[in-house]
């Protein structure tokens, strides 16, 4: 008997009508002989709902309160979706986190796998239980504290079971279909793609496409579990999120991402010499600023220009911890320029580590369309641009038109 | 340093405005330098919210996917009282049940308390903690499954902390001002007792007067915990549940009880042999259905009539039980006549016990008024009676006013 991990999100969960149609699609796998770990979320907008509690409680909250409180969204809907398994006469019961128990550490409201403990639960498993239905997001910690895993963390505790019971791949039911070759809200001929590599999935998360949370994505890969990502509301084939094969090699580029969350900030005339660009970063990240892409210019008269990009509601706060540095006399430079107005474009590919040219393509494609870019970062997967924020649509149906990421040569090659 | 158990019920913190009313209230004790124990209930309706989750959910509910589902409401609270008093600067942290552990049989959603831990929360106390605020109403089984306690429970686990931490009271803040000879919506002159025994207060709250759980109170006597019930709402003087003493015993009546959720039932000419009201009461007891009052009338020619009391909504499951009896040949009579529109008045007081002449009172009082008496049931402290439910408002307020309850006699006498 072949153990499945299943895991639904908020959407999928949203009310008693729906958990009863989970139940139904659990039933078809446990009729296949399978034993199944269903990870729940909580039912869509009660997270949020404890949130907002917390935060208007008190304004210094105590994360390890956060976690006893926002934690208990994930324990409804497992209580619920085992009672509508046992009306379909399937053999279940929920697990909380500290049951199971799934150890964590201690850092309240974004903790760390440490453990999970199988006996427990093979335990019930050969005592006839057919569904454990475990309440995602949640931990304890070596205190006996309830601990969260962070936004999307059941996620997380899906990917954590499937590698720890050894299944043989991850199943997310999600509200979208799959992973696209970009987003079908920009490029109307985006197409699902079949499978795509951890690598490219990593890309793509980070970038955010809010399909699969980035963690989650870091320990599948790491621990070779399949992750199959599909829709709860239809049939349709899924994207199934594996390690590279030859079929992903051929194709150059797997998407096209795009942010709108953006700012690029330019900070003009700083003293060029060693240790110059560890202070400004790590000023910035002591701030709890994430910066994301970082370019230095050629250096004139020992004096160069560096800039960065950020989330845009952070750029007000990056200009103001520097020009802070400054009068500390921390560093040293002439002014700060801000642009809230730019976005950033990214494709992504496994290929692209074989075939040369993929950049001065994508330049290209963009020159034609008139488009200016404005930095440009690359890894060896992806190469992102920031252009001004109006070109963004056009600069992805651009990409994804001539990089001709709806073709069917691409849906054959990636059967 | 005292330790003091205070227990809030969902009505004193059904919003955050509450709950920080709740952190205030909590402030002035710890500020008089004492140890806090803190028991939640759920926010007003988040329970019901809950309960009608799982009844939807399933026709053959689980109790204890019921009970892993229902204790997530004090979870919450417990949580955000927490914050609510780290605001006001107050070492506090929440307890789950199984934390602490508050430690009960398997028997789930009405389980029993077998035993509270006290070395957990007496570690962190000698750490500096000022309050344990305790999610009310539910523990854990040895089987490590969640339990609840049952309606009302919070009431149940304060009354067991008071006990175990052998604090001197045990406070109950709820949303009325304390405990009154007749309920204020009949008789408008009733008055707030100043201290009530439990003998009484057992009986007040098996006769629907909802200010206590009747398990808190059971509780409270064997372990001789004084539970003071007192306004959430208010700086007004609540009411003392404790030990009977001399002023408690010069009252002959303490209060007057109603409750209009009575049916009456009468099993016309049964064999009157030994054996045969175990077999109807035997039959009825494993339907569920909680019989009150019984009277049996003299006996002719070896059949006899046995009248019982029922709550309302069980009258016709009652009826079918005892047919079906009949049917399958347990019992013989000649037929089962229904009374819907009756209710029950009692009075209740500790100093009946020496004091003869206080039914024969009581009868006068409604004979007075026309009031025809259809069942008689007494105790040692009480005497309750049912007649037609259209004059239990004239029956409350003529024995109120009869037995002098209004007083200041009984007044000066109850301080």
């Amino acid at each position: 008997m072949a153990k499945v991990v299943m895991k639904f999100g908020g959407t999928s969960v949203a009310d008693l009508a729906y958990i009863s149609k989970v139940a139904n699609t659990i039933q078809t796998v446990v009729a296949n002989n399978n034993q199944v770990i269903a990870i729940v979320s909580a039912m869509a907008g009660e997270t949020n709902k404890l949130i907002d509690f917390v935060n208007h409680s008190s304004s210094f909250s105590d994360a390890r309160e956060f976690d006893a409180v926002v934690s208990a969204g994930e324990n409804v809907t497992a209580g619920l979706l085992t009672l509508a398994l046992h009306k379909l006469n399937i053999p279940a019961r929920s697990w909380q986190g500290w049951q199971v128990p799934v150890k964590t550490n201690s850092i309240h409201g974004a903790a760390r796998l440490v453990d999970i403990e199988t006996h427990n639960l093979e335990a019930k498993f050969s005592e006839g239980m057919k569904v454990a239905v475990v309440a995602g997001f949640q931990g304890v910690s070596k205190e006996n504290r309830i601990t969260t895993l962070g936004r999307g963390g059941s996620d997380l505790t899906a990917v954590a079971f499937a590698a720890k019971f050894k299944c043989a791949h991850c199943d997310i039911f999600t509200d979208v279909d799959g992973v696209y070759t970009a987003d079908p809200r920009i490029v109307y001929r985006a197409r699902k793609l079949n499978r795509i590599a951890y690598e490219e999935m990593l890309e793509l998360a980070s970038l955010g496409a809010k399909v699969l949370q980035t963690r989650s994505v870091e320990l599948a890969m790491a621990e070779k579990v399949p992750v199959y990502v599909r829709s709860s509301f239809s049939d349709n084939q899924g994207t199934l999120v594996c390690e590279e094969d030859e079929r992903m090699e051929k194709r150059t580029i797997t998407g096209v991402a795009s942010s709108r969350n953006e700012a690029k900030l330019t900070v003009i005339s700083v003293a060029d010499r060693p240790g110059i660009a560890a202070k400004i970063f790590g000023k910035l990240s002591e701030s709890g600023i994430v910066v994301d892409m970082i370019v230095q210019n050629i250096s004139e008269d020992n004096r160069t220009d560096i800039t960065f990009s950020c989330p845009t509601e952070d750029a007000d706060k990056a200009e103001k911890v520097l020009l802070e540095s400054r009068t500390d006399g921390l560093v040293n430079f002439q002014d700060i320029v801000q642009d809230k107005n730019v976005c950033k474009v990214s494709v992504v590919g496994i290929g692209m580590r074989s075939q040369s040219g993929v950049a001065s393509q994508m330049f290209s494609i963009l020159a034609n369309e008139g488009i200016n870019i404005k930095v440009i970062s690359t890894s060896e997967i992806k190469i992102s641009v920031l252009i001004d924020r109006k070109y963004m649509e056009l600069a992805v149906q651009a990409l994804h038109d001539n990089f001709n990421l709806h073709s069917n040569w691409a849906t054959q090659h990636n059967e």
